[in-house]
């Protein structure tokens, strides 16, 4: 492709316009680094706030719009487009496929598309490509196509974009050449793999992992539970092996956008492909009954202590993002225990230092009159900035799904 | 127990004798330890080749012996007897049982035993202890009892007995005490937890994340395979992540003494307290599985090609061990391929330069004329001292199971 060599020079020259097509977390920070190394970045989204959002920092070579006509000035273009499950956990492509649509519309010839959404194996080639070819141009001869999976962990202070290695393939040669020194020149190690496929089924292979494991550490803290054993001890007297082992803890259930939607990616191509995956499969049906675990722990404490019998009980959820430190609530196990208790005829209110807003409610301050009309508090998130010794001192029955108070032994603490 | 400082003090002084019950991997490895630090140690098996391989080493204060009377002159005893399954995948505690028998018969007030064995939580309480203080000697008051789960891992070059942490944890705070004392006298580091039964799943712990996780490989890799993935460089692209992933790596099935037993102990211990363990009974089946797919391989690719169909087709397995660089076959799946492939009518030979005799055959060396008559070569342990080029050039039909050809293309060459 004639186009090679250009679009190489334009990245060493850093002349090279980049358009980031989604501008959720990935998306921004993708358009952050490579505006950072460079590069006249756009940052596209149809969600105003997120475009504000980043014109309002005034960052050198960045602007974000909603303006699709320009993408047809980008020479390269990173699709950070999230790709969530349905209510039946099925993928949803939809996002995905709209935005690739308006990219096909004003595609220019020697531009290069790198797709950094998490999707399962197949679907760069056989979804993402056919779409862009509307467009009439012909990838390998008019247009680049590159994989690269996004690999951010949100709040992680040691591993960062920059100092992540990030895998790279491409539909052809020419693209991973090109995918790769785009990506060379703002993060420190570029993995060329051999196909989009390996690509798409690396990303995969790192989330189901973890979803196996949470949720096998989830089945064994029943057991463990059982037999009276403190599965967190054993799991701190594991860590203590040199190698062959890597700890994972139980909780409420797994959340955030990546590790149980890609896993169900997974189930969703195999089962397509006529293949039984026993083990992913067993790995969904205990995470989906965590959350219950909590409900049924909840509704076992209250039964005999709520304080008002005429009224429903009144429990404070501690912690709504679906990890510590951060305000990212996609996929929140904390929004499925807060919907069950709701069903159950609980009435629910939530403390969030990170989380103002959510489900039309707002952050409640911990005042101890607020505490006192409390049944229950469960302890959904490990933020580390709550008080918690208030909350324990409050004497209210307490829920510790994260074992964040681990080292306190106190009668109205309840564990998993 | 006034007996604490006592013990204590002949741990310092090295006056202490040691008795090591179970001359095998593990007991041979302890003993080899506790003699090097100084104390007078016997081991005791009923197995006359084992007594003879240790004597014949003529190493300063180390003999073995199957005279059991000899236990009564031992100040602490290490019980390192297997621990293996029943056909029926049921825990087969007989030789613990057996030599606990005896140890009880000849134990004297103020020892120390500390089991090595890997047992399901719960067994050295309900189990181990009920068969000693048949000696009408109390635990507690006239002996200690600790446990500390081997991590003893077979050819690894890096991390052996000495710089390996280990576990420990006594019956009650005075065995704990002089357990760990024990233990640091020849272990850089004694981790002490609060109970038998932490300490037991520890190790539980350990060997079913390995069991999972190279179960959910042998998955994945059914599913790359169907799709035409190469699941190898999948895992050696997810491997540079730099946080939260640990590569397995797919093969014909689980073998060793630990990793499938002490799964099965689980599930043996789970199903007897009604508790459902969804993720570990699929890595089961899947394990289950992974041997019948090497014969169903080996069936598919002789379909045809066999030179004569007269005789039984010949089978050549490289590799009998249950891991490369030993000599260990307990629980290989290498046998259990072996019987497979006779069943389905197989005449099967093995090369494998650390086992000698196996199933009353010997190892074949692989001359020409030999490999010549042949049909099929499975590679079935990923030994390093092999003339992989050789089987390569023979053109007969190669099953690499362990993918140690990874880097070889050529046609005769399949993969699982």
């Amino acid at each position: 492709m004639d186009f090679t060599d250009d679009l190489s020079k334009k990245i060493t020259t850093r002349q090279a316009k980049v358009g980031v097509v989604g501008i959720g977390y990935v998306g921004s920070t993708i358009a952050d680094a490579t505006s950072s190394a460079g590069y006249t970045t756009i940052g596209f989204d149809i969600d105003k706030h997120k475009i504000a959002k980043i014109n309002s920092q005034r960052k050198e070579r960045l602007v974000a719009t909603d303006n699709k006509k320009l993408i047809s000035k980008c020479d390269i273009i990173c699709i950070c487009i999230p790709t969530p499950v349905n209510k039946d956990h099925t993928p949803n492509l939809e996002f995905l496929k709209n935005s690739l649509i308006e990219v096909a519309k004003y595609l220019r010839a020697g531009t290069l598309i790198t797709i950094e959404s998490s999707i399962a194996p197949g679907t760069t080639r056989n979804f993402v490509l056919p779409i862009l070819q509307n467009s009439k141009l012909t990838v390998g001869h008019d247009f680049f196509l590159a994989f690269s999976p996004e690999r951010i962990d949100p709040g992680n202070k040691i591993f960062k974009l920059k100092n992540i290695p990030k895998v790279v393939a491409g539909y052809d040669e020419n693209s991973k050449r090109v995918a790769s020194k785009f990506y060379s020149s703002f993060v420190d190690k570029v993995i060329p793999v051999s196909s989009l496929e390996i690509a798409e089924m690396t990303k995969v292979l790192e989330n189901v992992f973890r979803f196996v494991n949470i949720s096998l550490i989830n089945e064994l803290a029943r057991y463990t539970k059982n037999l009276g054993i403190d599965i967190w001890e054993v799991i701190d007297a594991a860590s203590t092996k040199p190698y062959g082992f890597l700890p994972h803890y139980p909780g409420p259930g797994i959340g955030g956008d990546c590790i149980p939607t890609l896993s169900y990616y997974l189930l969703d191509s195999a089962k397509k492909n006529n293949i039984l995956l026993r083990i992913v499969n067993a790995s969904a049906m205990v995470n989906e009954e965590q959350p219950k675990k909590v409900v049924n722990l909840a509704l076992e404490i209250l039964n005999g202590t709520v304080k008002k019998k005429d009224k429903n009980p009144q429990v404070l959820l501690v912690g709504v993002s679906y990890k510590p430190g951060t305000s990212d609530i996609r996929e929140s196990v904390v929004l499925k225990i807060w919907k069950m208790l709701e069903a159950r005829g609980f009435s629910v209110s939530y403390h969030d230092p990170y989380v103002s807003r959510v489900n039309g409610f707002s952050s409640h301050s911990l005042d101890p009159k607020f505490l006192a009309s409390k049944d229950l508090v469960i302890i959904t998130t490990a933020h580390k900035n709550i008080p918690y010794q208030k909350l324990v001192e409050s004497k209210i029955p307490l829920i510790d799904t994260r074992n964040i108070l681990q080292r306190i032994v106190s009668s109205n603490i309840f564990r998993l």
